[in-house]
C-alpha cells in the first residue's frame, strides 16, 4: 500500500491510498480521514462513506465538507472508489454502467465478473486493511449516496454485526425496479432476479434481513426522485418491518453535493451515538 | 441577466448566473449564495470571494463549506470567476497565464486590454449589478485564496471606503516581486514598474493606502510559500503600517481548499463582525 499524498484539515489529516486489490484484481485508489484524535495515537470509529454513479472517492473528500465534524467527533472515514479501474477493466461508454457504477455488488456475468467485486471488495478487502494498517478500534457506520446510499443500505442488512448504523442520502433504493438497476444488475448479474434480491435493500428487508438503525434523507426537489428512487416504497417497507430508522423528506432539496453538505453533520453526529456508545 | 442554476443549501439557495459583461466584453457566469435570511426578503450583507489561479466561480461554492456559516451568519457570498471568457478572449496555454489567470487587474497591453479588465469588472460592474438585483443591505467585505487573497488586499486597499473587512488564505501577496507575478503583470501591464506597483498589496501598502481590519491565513506545509507567496514580506508591511491585522501561520497546512475549508468559519465570522456593526 502507497501513501499518494496527506494534507492537514481540521488539525487530523486527508490522506489517499493506493494499493493492488486481490479481490478487485486491479490498482485501487482511496481516501482516508483521520481526526485529531487518531493522530494523538488513539484507536477511533470509523464511518464508510460509499459515493454515487461517476465519482471517486475523491468528490466527498472534497465537497461533502465531512471533515470538519469527524474532527470533533473523533470519528475517522473511509471512503472506496466506486468500481474498479485501469486500462485492464472493462467498460461502458455510459455513466451508469461499467467504471465510475460498480452498485456495490459481486459481478457474476462476463466480462464483468473479472473485475467487478465492489461488494466482497469493501465489506473483507478494504476494511481490513484499513483495520490492520490505520488506529481504528472496530467500530464502524455506513453511510452513502445515491448507488452508494443504497451499497450502504445492503451492507448494513447482509452485515448487519459489521456495522453499528447506516445512513443514507437519495439511495437508490430498490434497484430491482428502477432504470438504473435494472440496467445495472441484469448487466452484472444476468437474468435471474433472485440474484438481484440479493443486492436489494427493499427486497433484502422483504426478506427478514435484520437493520441497524438507519437515517435516510431525501430531497423533495430531486430529478431523480419520481423513477429511479423509490423513496416511499423504502418507506413502507421500513415502516412494515419495524426498524429503529428515520426516513426524512428534506424540502426543496436535490441530488448535489449541496444537499450532501447541508445534512452530513446531522448523519456523522446520528453514526456517532452509537459509535461512542 | 440569466439564472443558470439554483439549488437548495443549507436552508439558503446557491445560485450560478450568466450576463453580458459590458467591462470585459464577453459573457460571464459568477455564483451567488444567499442564506436564508435573504430569501425570507431581508437585506443582508455581502462577502465577495476571489478565487485563485485555474479556478471558476464553481471551487469555492463547491469546496470549502461556506455556506454552512453564512446561512448561520446572514451573509450573502458573491464569487466571480477569475478572468474573462469566452472562445474569442485572448489566452495562453499555461495555468498562470490568460484564462483562468486574470490576476484581478485592468490589462494595458494588447491583446490582453481587450477583455481582461477584471478588476473594473469586479469593483464596479458586478457589485453594481449584485446590490441591483440581490437583496443585499450595500455592506460589504472580500476575501480570497492565493491570486484571489491578493486580489482582495488589493481592492481592499484601493477601494478601502468600499470594504469593512478584508481577509486572505496564503495571498501572492508582492506579485512584483515573484515569478506569477513577473509574468502576470508584464503581460498584462507592461514592463513599467510603476503600473505594476498600482496593483501590488505590498506596494500599495508602501504608498500609503488605508487598509480595513485585515485577517491573513498562511499554511507552514504550503509548496508556494517560499519561492511565490511573500509571506514574510506582507507581516513586515503590515507591522511597519501598524495596520489593525492578523497574520497566522497555520502549522502543517498546504495550499488546498482542504486548508480554506478548515479556517473559513474563522474568516467569515471576522467579517461578521465588521458587517453586523
Amino acid at each position: 500500500m502507497k501513501l499518494v499524498n496527506a494534507v492537514r484539515c481540521f488539525d487530523g489529516e486527508q490522506r489517499r491510498y493506493e494499493h493492488l486489490s486481490d479481490t478487485l484484481n486491479c490498482t485501487m485508489q482511496f481516501s482516508l480521514y483521520l481526526p485529531p484524535k487518531a493522530l494523538q495515537g488513539k484507536h477511533v470509529p470509523a464511518v464508510v462513506w460509499l459515493s454515487g454513479l461517476t465519482c471517486s472517492d475523491e468528490n466527498f473528500s472534497s465537497k461533502a465538507g465531512a471533515q470538519r465534524v469527524a474532527a470533533r467527533l473523533g470519528i475517522a472515514l473511509i471512503i472506496p472508489d466506486t468500481s474498479p479501474r485501469g486500462d485492464e477493466v472493462a467498460d461502458d461508454d455510459a455513466y451508469d454502467f461499467g467504471k465510475g457504477a460498480g452498485f456495490y455488488v459481486n459481478a457474476t456475468q462476463a466480462p464483468w465478473s473479472q473485475h467487478y467485486q465492489m461488494y466482497d471488495y469493501i465489506t473483507k478487502e478494504l476494511l481490513d486493511l484499513c483495520h490492520t494498517h490505520f488506529p481504528l478500534n472496530g467500530k464502524l457506520s455506513i453511510s452513502g449516496h445515491s448507488m452508494g446510499g443504497h451499497g450502504a443500505l445492503i451492507m448494513a442488512l447482509k452485515e448487519h454485526d459489521q456495522f453499528r448504523s447506516v445512513s443514507a442520502f437519495a439511495p437508490i433504493a430498490h434497484p430491482s425496479a428502477c432504470p438504473w438497476g435494472h440496467k445495472a444488475f441484469s448487466g452484472y448479474l444476468g437474468d435471474d432476479r433472485a440474484q438481484w434480491h440479493a443486492y436489494d435493500a427493499v427486497e433484502l428487508m422483504r426478506q427478514g434481513h435484520k437493520c441497524p438503525p438507519l437515517l435516510v434523507d431525501q430531497g423533495s426537489a430531486d430529478n431523480f426522485l419520481a423513477e429511479q428512487l423509490n423513496f416511499s416504497t423504502l418507506k413502507e417497507t421500513v415502516e412494515a418491518r419495524h426498524f429503529a430508522a428515520q426516513l426524512r423528506l428534506q424540502d426543496g432539496y436535490d441530488h448535489s453535493y449541496y444537499f450532501i453538505a447541508s445534512f452530513i453533520e446531522d448523519h456523522l453526529e446520528f453514526h456517532a451515538t452509537y459509535l461512542n456508545d
